[in-house]
C-alpha cells in the first residue's frame, strides 16, 4: 500500500474556464465572476487558473489589474507569441501580458506549416524564432513558461517533422509545459494516443500538456489516452465550456482520477478527497453564475446521474449501491435520487427536514401533508434544492412553529424614466409598504437603484420592535429565472441574504409578477432572520 | 479506391431512443411520438429501431400493436429471459415480448455471478440455462435473436469465466448478436478495448454489440473502442438519452464513422452522405417531441459546434474554413456561425455586419468605431452574440440608417399589492407611457401579469401611424440575468419577439433596474419591426 502510494506519478490540472471557456457562445463573464470562480477552482485543488488574456479586452485587463489572491493555485495569463517583425520587448500584446505579473504565463504559437504560412505568412525558419524568443521573455520575466502548441495534432500529421522541431523550439526557449492543443477538436482517441507518443520521443519526460476539445465527443477520452501516452499535465475547463463543443471536462475527468483503479493506483492530482466533494457545488456554482441550468445527465455531477427509477432497480441499490452505481455519489457531493415511488418521497423530505435540524419520526402524519405541499408548490414553479431557509420556513409553519411577527397589508414599487429639470433622462424607483406589528400601522418609503432594492428597503425601513434584529441584514445576491415561454410566463426569484455573523441564506419566491416575486423572497428572508434569531412574537 | 470500398466491414446501428431513453427522468413518449421517430431513424438508416418492452406499460403495448411499417430499419422488441421457474411458452412476460411480431427480439440477461445469486436467486447453471433456452424459443418465433448482456464488463471483471459462459449459452441458443452491456456506465475505453478483445476470442466474428452509457463521459469513446477490438453493431439512441447519464450519442458516433477517415476507410454502415446531411434535423426533432431545449454544444449537430468567436479564428475561418473545423458543418446539415463578442476583431465585426446585409470595406474607418463602441457597451454588460436585433440597430444608428420614428417622453410602470374589496390580497401591474409620434403627443395605459407586461402593452398601444405595423408583433421570451452581486447589480435582460411571417428576432438591454432595461429591450424590438418593415419615417 505505501509503495504503491509513494510511486504514484504527479499529474497537474490546468483549468481554462475563464479563458477559453470565455469564448463560448452567450457567455459572458464579469470581472467579479471571475474572480468567483477563481477563488473556487483554488479550493478545488486546480493547479493553475488561466483567468483571461490580458490587453484583449476591458473585462480581462480589468480583471488581472485587481487579480485575486489564489492559495495554492497559479493564475495564468494568455497571450500569442510575438507578432512577426517586433521583438518580444516591442510587441505591445505580448507586453501586456508580460506586465500582467502573473506566476504562470502560457504563450499560443503555430506548429502547423499551412497555418505559418497562411495565417501569419512568415517562414517555418522565423516562426521557431518566433516561438523561442517569445518563450525566452516569459522566462527571463521570472514566470512560468507554457507554450500552447496550437493545431499541434493536425500540424503533426502534415509534417510531423515540422511540427515537433515548434516542441524543440519551445523547449530550448524555456518552456516548463508544452501544451499539445487539438485546436479543431477533430482527432480521436487513438490518434492522440499514438501521437502524444510520437512526441514522448522528442520533449524530456513530465513536461507535456493536453489540451483537447469535444468536437467528437471524445474530448474526456483523448484527455486520459494523452495521460496514459505521457502527458502529465491535464487542460480542460468546468463542465466543459468552451468554444463550439467545449474543452475537456474538469468536472467529469477529475472523479475519474481519483476513483476509478486505474488511474487512482497510478497517478496523483491536487484535488483531496474532501475537496471532491464540493466537485457538484463547483459545477452548479458555474451555471448559476451563467444562469444556465444545470446539465441534469453529466456525468458524476448531474441530477440525474445516480437517479434510479422504481422496481427492480430501486429496490437493488436499497440492498447494495454498488449493483447499479459505478461509484458512491457522495464522494463527489452528488446524491441518489429514488425516482416516483411515494416511499422514496417520504424519505427524500426527512432527509431535507434532519438536514435543517427538525427531526420527526418516519410515520408522523404530517409528513405526508408537507409532502404534497412541497409537490404541489414545485409544481408551481418552486424549488427547494437552493432554497433552505424557504424550505425551513415552510416546514415550520406547517408545523405551527413560525409566528406572524408583522403583517404586510400592502405595498406598491413604482419605476419613471423622465426628463428632469436640468432636460437630463433620469430613471427613478420608489417603493411604499404598509405593515402591522403589534396592531399599530407603520408605513415606510424608500428609493432604489430598481423596484426590488428599494422595496427592500422600504420594507426594512421600520417593522418597530423588530428593526433591532435586521440592522446587520443585508441581500447579497439576487437571481431571476423565467420558467416558461411566452405570455404565461412565470418568474422564479432566489435570494441570498447574509448577516453580521456571516451566516448566508437563501430564499425564493415565484410569480408572473417579478416584482412580487421578489418580495416574496424578500419577506422570508426577513422572517427567517427573525425566527433564528429568536425575535419575540406577539404583542410587548 | 475500388478495393478499398469493397473491403470495408459493415457494422451495424441499432437504437435504443425509444426503449433505453425512455427511461430517461422526465421522458414521456406517446404512441404518435414513438411512431414520428421510428420512421424519422428508419430514413435516416438506421439498422434496428429498438421501439420498447411490450406488456411493460400501456404505451409500449399500443405501439407495437399498431406499429408502423419501417423501409428498411428491423423494428426490435425488448424483454427479459423468462424468469426461473417458467418454460419460454409459460412466462407472460416473454410471451408478450414473442407476440409483438418484430422482426427483432433482444432479450436482457444476467452474466455478473453476484446478479444471478442476489437479484435471480438463482444458480450459476439455472441462469445459463435461462439464457439459453429463452434465445431457442426466439430463434423458434422465427425473429432475429440479440441476447443484451446485461453487467457483462462488471461481470467480466468479477468472474471472467462465468460471464463468457453466459454469451457461449447465448450463441448456443441461437443468438444472432450478443450485445455486450455496460449497465453502471463505469467501464473506461482502455478497459472495453481490452475486454471486449476477450470476449472476441469466444464468440464468432462478426456477432458481438457494444451497449455503452455515459457515466464517466467515455460512451461515444467505448463505442468505438468496441468497434476496433471487433464489435460490428453499436447501440446507443439520439443526442444520447438514456437512464442516468444517457447512452451513446449515435448523432455523434454516426458522423465520425462516415467522415473521419481512420473509420470511414475500414467500415460501412447504413447511412447515405445524403441522408447524413438530415442528422441535425434528426436530432432537433427528438428535442421538440420531448419540448427540451437542443444542446448547443452537441457535437456535429449543435447550434454552436460551428460558431467562431475568437476575433483571430473567425479571419481564419473567413480565409479558409479547414483552419478551425474538422468537418464541413454542411456534411451534417449544420451551419457556420460567426460570432460578434468581447473577444471580436474587426473580421468578425465585418463577417456580422455581412450576416445582417451591411456591407463595408475591410478598412472603412466607421469599423473601428463600431467596434470600441461595441466593447464598451459589452463591458457594461451588453452581449451581442445572442441579440442580432440589437446589433443591426448599433450599427445601422452608426453608419446613420436608423431614423427615431418614435420618442419615449417618459414611462412609469406600478406594481401593487393590497387587499381587494372582498378582502382578498390581489397584485397589479400598470403602466403609463407618453411618447411623440411626428409631434404629437400620445399618452397610453395599460395592465400586465408584471411591470413588463404592462410596460409592453402600453407601449404599443398607440403609436399613432406606426401602430399598424405592430399588429402581428408579439412577445415570445425573456429573459434575465443579473452581472454582478449585491449593491451594484446590473441586470440584462434578452427579449426574443416574433411576428405573422414567424420572422423571431432578439434585442437586449442593460440597467442597474430591471424594468428599465426590460424597456430598453422593448423598445430596440419594436423600432427592429418599424425598420424592417420600412416603416415611413418623418412627417407624413
Amino acid at each position: 500500500m505505501e509503495a504503491r502510494l509513494v510511486s504514484r506519478e504527479r499529474v497537474y490540472l490546468f483549468d481554462t474556464t475563464l479563458r477559453d471557456g470565455a469564448q463560448t457562445q452567450g457567455v459572458d463573464f464579469s470581472v467579479h465572476d471571475k474572480t468567483t470562480m477563481a477563488r473556487a477552482l483554488d479550493a478545488l485543488g486546480i493547479d493553475y487558473v488561466e483567468g483571461g488574456w490580458p490587453g484583449a479586452n476591458p473585462t480581462d485587463s480589468a480583471f488581472f489589474a485587481e487579480a485575486p489572491r489564489l492559495e495554492r493555485a497559479r493564475l495564468t495569463a494568455f497571450g500569442m507569441t510575438r507578432r512577426p517583425g517586433r521583438s518580444a520587448e516591442n510587441d505591445p500584446g505580448l507586453t501586456a501580458v508580460l506586465a500582467a505579473g502573473t506566476k504562470a504565463i502560457c504563450l499560443v504559437g503555430k506548429t502547423w506549416d499551412f497555418h505559418v504560412a497562411t495565417a501569419l505568412g512568415v517562414s517555418r525558419e522565423e516562426n521557431l524564432d518566433l516561438i523561442g524568443s517569445s518563450l525566452a521573455a516569459v522566462v527571463k520575466r521570472g514566470a512560468e513558461a507554457l507554450f500552447d502548441a496550437e493545431h499541434f495534432f493536425d500540424g503533426y500529421k502534415a509534417d510531423p517533422g515540422y511540427a515537433l522541431a515548434c516542441l524543440d523550439a519551445a523547449v530550448a526557449g524555456g518552456a516548463r509545459w508544452v501544451v499539445l492543443c487539438d485546436t479543431n477538436g477533430g482527432t480521436l482517441p487513438e490518434e492522440v494516443e499514438r501521437i502524444v507518443g510520437e512526441a514522448m520521443r522528442r520533449v524530456p519526460a513530465g513536461r507535456l500538456a493536453i489540451h483537447a476539445h469535444d468536437d467528437t465527443g471524445n474530448a474526456v477520452a483523448n484527455a486520459l489516452a494523452a495521460l496514459r501516452a505521457g502527458c502529465r499535465q491535464i487542460q480542460g475547463s468546468l463542465n466543459g465550456l468552451g468554444e463550439r463543443c467545449g474543452n475537456t471536462n474538469l468536472v467529469t475527468v477529475i472523479p475519474t482520477l481519483m476513483l476509478k483503479a486505474g488511474y487512482r493506483d497510478r497517478y496523483e492530482i491536487g484535488v483531496t478527497p474532501e475537496a471532491l466533494k464540493g466537485l457538484t457545488r463547483a459545477s452548479r456554482l458555474l451555471d448559476e453564475l451563467l444562469t444556465r441550468s444545470p446539465n441534469r445527465h453529466a456525468p458524476y455531477v448531474g441530477a440525474s446521474a445516480f437517479a434510479h427509477k422504481g422496481g427492480l432497480h430501486a429496490s437493488a441499490v436499497a440492498k447494495d449501491p454498488t449493483t447499479y452505481e459505478h461509484v458512491p455519489p457522495e464522494s463527489v457531493g452528488n446524491v441518489r435520487q429514488i425516482l416516483v415511488s411515494d416511499q422514496a418521497g417520504r424519505s427524500n423530505i426527512l432527509a431535507q427536514l434532519a438536514g435543517v435540524g427538525i427531526d420527526l419520526a418516519p410515520d408522523d402524519a404530517r409528513i405526508g401533508r408537507l409532502l404534497s405541499e412541497v409537490k404541489e408548490r414545485e409544481f408551481r414553479g418552486y424549488t427547494y434544492d437552493g432554497a433552505d431557509a424557504s424550505f425551513e420556513l415552510l416546514a415550520r409553519r406547517a408545523l405551527g412553529q413560525v409566528p406572524e411577527y408583522f403583517r404586510v397589508n400592502s405595498y406598491r414599487a413604482l419605476v419613471e424614466r423622465r426628463i428632469n429639470a436640468k432636460g437630463e433622462e433620469i430613471t427613478l424607483a420608489e417603493a411604499t409598504v404598509k405593515v402591522t406589528v403589534d396592531g399599530q400601522l407603520l408605513m415606510s418609503v424608500a428609493e432604489g437603484n430598481g423596484p426590488v432594492s428599494a422595496l427592500d428597503a422600504a420594507l426594512r425601513k421600520d417593522l418597530g420592535k423588530f428593526s433591532r434584529f435586521l440592522e446587520d441584514l443585508r441581500l447579497v445576491d439576487f437571481r431571476v429565472r423565467i420558467l416558461n415561454q411566452g405570455t404565461g410566463a412565470v418568474t422564479r426569484v432566489m435570494v441570498e441574504s447574509m448577516d453580521g455573523r456571516d451566516r448566508s441564506w437563501f430564499t425564493v419566491g415565484v410569480s408572473t409578477n417579478i416584482v412580487d416575486a421578489s418580495f416574496q423572497a424578500l419577506y422570508d428572508a426577513i422572517v427567517y432572520k427573525l425566527y433564528r434569531d429568536g425575535a419575540p412574537a406577539g404583542e410587548g
